[in-house]
Formats: structure tokens, sequence, C-alpha cells
């Protein structure tokens, strides 16, 4: 099995509702390094998992998209706690259907699986990791 | 599937047994990065894989309780190799025990897996993974 | 010349003023990993820079007072641009007043200079540096 | 399950072939940091994985093998595109047979995957997992 | 003092004359990690140190001038040893020269000093440091 | 003015004096990755700070020299308490030594500056810096 992974990050605003949260239930921020990880068991004709040019591009047009916002603004997220782990899926699930639209490519529809990291410090991250 | 992982360290002094450790046959000692990966299917209704402040303060008891000492001294190791490895699964039941407990609370029943990443120095480090 | 450091982190939303800021203008937010190192050309009686119990603890409170907050909320910034090498200055001199104050202990009043480094990504960092 | 990782690294030059590559299609080179994962589901009678003095002189022989070298020159590599993904498996595939060969001891005879993890800057990195 | 790093990376190839280098006499190539700190006693008046997207865009031109190359072909090298020391040097000075030409606007010309780190592995970098 | 750093790293048992210490007063012990920094105004004829084959070499005695040992049992230390700053200075100094009497080659009398820099964890680390 192979995999490719490249590194990208985005700074947000953002709230968490529950006790659970404690001072993060104000209004604070994070800046998450994000680290996407394109899975395949063979390589393609090129030797490669997936055309880095492509991939780090999609990327950067998902984590674009989310960046310099308050989350608690975007309609996309209301009533739903924004959570390190949550907001994985969330980069994940949408770089999925950029793949699925052909945006890296047509020989990224040979890869099989997708794992986004976002690392929220250097003493935390939070993986998802989901098939294609 | 996702992930959530806590980094501590701890600080200890032991010594191993056997030609194949070389220099490290004399007492010596190690500092531990340990990183503890809490694994989960689904996230709970907060958007969680595990309530971050329980799991970092289970983690932190767990940590305290070997940091600072000899472990040639522990009576829970009389006898035994305190490799990197070994540790990291020492480490891993013993927290898969305080979740057993309840001391990350009763969402963290749902948690189905558990990894304890030991990083011995910048060149080597060792995994234990394990069920729930 | 000696120095220790020791990391802690923050995370905080902010705004920034300015064209020169683009995207930044928008309400977002940041982790800022905080490196703190405390100079002194001789070492004390103990051989320490400081008491790395008490700095840790001082550097602690410190993040802690604005950690998971709105800084533009902050009348201490009122009609200021928060920016990373600004925030270096503001917790560098907070800490100063600290030892002053003797929060470090009577030893600390030994040290002769003081270093802020923020790392806001992989990316970039701010340091701000001053005598004490 | 346990694993334990080493890490070295290698400075090549090489070209890659196909417009996919962009500038990538000059003649130019890089540093991999290698990371070698080795994986056994129970650890041996010295509480180990692998014997760690035999496993990282395994691996520098694979690395210097490669190292300071012109990729596009190695007879091994002709009409191939020395990707990181491929070296990733290169270096893997060779480990795989000198441990077959005995080079790390009978007890490494007990291992059962071996990953190698070549980061080919501080952005992106690849990986090739396989079974042994 | 203020000071702002940004990180950016180039891959390059080359051979390097003289015993002392051993197998790096060979054609073979390296990834640099090149971290440019700009350095300033005072913040102007947005509170930077220099304006952080004409920095980014300056690094990444003269990190691309370099980038994906054969520096034993680049007549600005012709008889010269391409140490990682020297290149920080090189990419120090270019980025100075665009400094003064206004390239990091009017308000860079209140820098005093730059420094360039280049790292070659996770075992070894060199620093050049100059003022303004 | 240009420097060049290596990383090695040594792991010890040892134990501190002064309630200071706290739980450090017991027996316990450190991985410390230890980065030396060579510095000089201008290169050498090969252009460079100092011979790296010789400096990581240099490095590699000094730090064999305290690796795997109790320190609270080496002579040199008797009645002191070896602190992470302490110890750099010790590794600092010794290799000061080894540069006065050529083991880095005559070139090294070139030198400067040296700097030790001792990470003791992923959150603290010290420095001692000394000219030459």
């Amino acid at each position: 099995m192979f995999t490719v992974t490249v590194r990208d990050h985005l700074m947000i605003a953002h709230s968490l509702r529950g006790e659970t949260f404690g001072p993060a239930q104000r209004l604070h921020g994070a800046t998450y390094v994000v680290d996407v990880t394109f899975q395949r068991p063979e390589l393609d004709g090129a030797n490669l998992v997936v055309d880095m040019g492509l991939a780090a591009r999609a990327v950067q047009g998902i984590v674009a998209a989310l960046s310099y916002r308050n989350l608690d603004d975007d309609a996309d997220f209301a009533g739903i706690n924004t959570t390190t782990e949550f907001l994985a899926k969330v980069l994940a699930d949408r770089l999925a259907a950029r793949i699925d639209d052909g945006a890296l490519g047509p020989g990224a529809r040979g890869l099989t699986g997708l794992m986004v990291r976002l690392h929220e410090s250097h003493i935390a991250w939070a993986d998802y990791q989901r098939a294609l």
C-alpha cells in the first residue's frame, strides 16, 4: 500500500457549545496544520500515487474556503460543534467530492483512501480516515 | 474512522539486560515523548472522539506514576526489560483500565482503540496499538 | 551565556486592520505555540538559569489570561493590531513584570534577558527579545 | 500490535519524466529523511520488536547504497521514474530481502510488516507499507 | 528587537569538490528547508516587522530561481563549492537586493538584519546572518 | 556571520539535589537531543564553516563519553547538579578543548564561537554559548 501526504494550514475563529469545552466555549480560534494523505494500492504509470501539483491545488482550494473566517458564521456549520475531529471529516469529505469531480485528474480515481490530520497545537491533533 | 491524539512526556532511569543492548545494559535513562491516540468510528453528540480535558488528565496521571523514577526499582517491572515498546504497552494497558473505570467519562466507552507512541529520541520511537 | 526555554501554547480569535492583511482582516484565529527563553550569564547556586517550575507556572499564567478569547474584545488592545510580533512583545513584557514582582523567585532577578517566540503555523513565527 | 521506527536520511540527484512533473523534469535533487517501521504482533524474549543495533545498521547499509548519487545513472532505475513513493518501495523491498537473509538476526523472522516513509520536504512525504 | 520568519524550500542537484567532501564529491542533491528571518528594532505603523505577503512572495521568487536545477550548471556558481552555508549567503544577499529594490514595500527599508537558515536534513543545518 | 549545526543525542540517568527540583530529586533520566552550532565570520577555502565529517565525529566522541551512564557516578560531577544548562556547558567546553587539540582539523582554528543546545523534552531545552 502506498500513500502520499501534503501539508497546508488554515486559521479560523469559532466557539464550542457544551460544558465539556470549558473556556473553549468562548469565541477563540486556531491554526490547523493540515496533513492530507492519499492512499492507493499500486502506483500509476508515472510511478505516482497522485499528481502532486493537482493534489496540492485541490487541498489549497478546500482550505482557502474556510481560512480566515469565523466558523460560527458559516451556514454549513449552523448549530454544529466545529471540533478538530469534525473539521477533519469536513475537509476529507470535500476533497473526496473534488476527486469524484475529476479535479485531481482521471488517475486520481485509482485512489482508495484519504486521511486528513489536523494539528491544533504541538500537543494535540485529530485524524479522519475514509475510503474513496 | 476518527482519532484524537494528545502529547505528554516522562523521564525515567533504567537498565536493560542482554548483550543485544550493548552500552544500554548500564544504568542510564530516557525522556519519552508520549503520544496517546484514541480511536472511535463515529463522533459523540458533542462531535468529539473523547473529552480532551478528561483524556489529558488521565494520560497525565498514568505518566506521573512512572515519571522521575528508576524503573529498575519498580516492583511491577521486576525481572522485566523495560524497552520502549514494552513501556508503550504498559501505558496503553493502564489507560485502557482507566477508561473501563469510567475515568474518561461514560462517553469514552464508545472508544474502540488506543495507540501509545513513545519517542525516545529524534531518531527512534515505538508504538503499541490495541483494541478497547 | 546560558538560556533555558519552555514551550506552551494559546488559542485566540482576532482580526487585523489594514489592506496589507488581506483576508486576515476578517475575524479569524490562531494557535500560537509559545517558546519563552530566559537568559543569564552565569548559573545560580543550583546550576540553574531559572527555577523551571516557577517559570513554567508564570508562563502558563500569562498565556491563560489571553487564551480562548477574542482579542478584538480585550480593552488592552483597543485600536491595536494584535499581530504575532506584537503579541510576542505583550507576553515578554508581562512576564518581565512578573519577574520584577518576584513571581519566579528571588534568583530570577539574576536574569538578564527574555525572548518570546510565537509560532503561528508550520511556516511562520515571530520573536521579541528584550533585556531585563 | 507493536512497531519500532528508526530514522536515517539520504541525499540524491535525479530527474522525472512526464509533463506532470513540471520543473522537476530537470535534473535536481532531494534529501529524503527516511523512517523505517518494523511491525510485530508480540515482543520477543528480550521485549523487543527487533534488535535496534542490527536494524539501524541494515537501514544504513541500504541508504548508503543510494546516497550521494544521481539516480538517473543507476542501472536499477533505467527508464523508471524515481518518485518518492517508488523509492519508499525500493528501500522497503531491499530491507525485506536483508531480513530474509538474516541480517537483522534470527529473531527478525518474527516481523510481520515493514513501512518506509520518505519525507522529501517539510510539506510532503510518502509511505510504502508491505507484509513480511 | 523583533523578528519574523517565513519557511519555504528548494530542491537542487550539485556536487562538491575537495576530498573533505567524501561521497558528496559525486553528483547528488538536497532538499533545503529555507527559513528567512527579518529583523527590525521597532514595529511599523501596522505593528509589523514586514509585510508578510510581500516577504513570502520575494522569498518564493528567490527560491524558485534555484529550484529544480543542477547548481553545477549555474554560471553564477562556476568553480564554486555550493555548500549549505554558502547557499544561505546567496539567498540572503539576493533577498537583500530585492529589499533595496523596494520589492518588500517601502516599509521594508526599516529592516536592520536578515538571517537565512538552510536545513539540509533532520541532523544538519546552516545559517547566514547579515545587516541590511 | 555563518554557523553550521549538527544534531546528535545522549541518554543518561541522574538525580538533582535541592527542593527546587521536586520529583527530579529522585534518580531518573533523560534523552538529550544535542544541537552543536559552530560559528565563523567568513567561510574557509572550501566554502565551509567546519569540516562536517570531523565535526560530527568529534561531537559523537564527546556525547559517547557520557551516554548510557548514571551521571551521579561520574567523578567529574561529584557534588554537582547536572542540570540541562550545566551539561550544555560541559559538552561545549569539552568540544572547545578538542578544537584546540586540532581534532576538527587546522581550519577549525578559524571558528569564533560554539553553542550547545540540549532538548530535554518537546517542551524544554537549554543553550550554552561561548567564544572560541
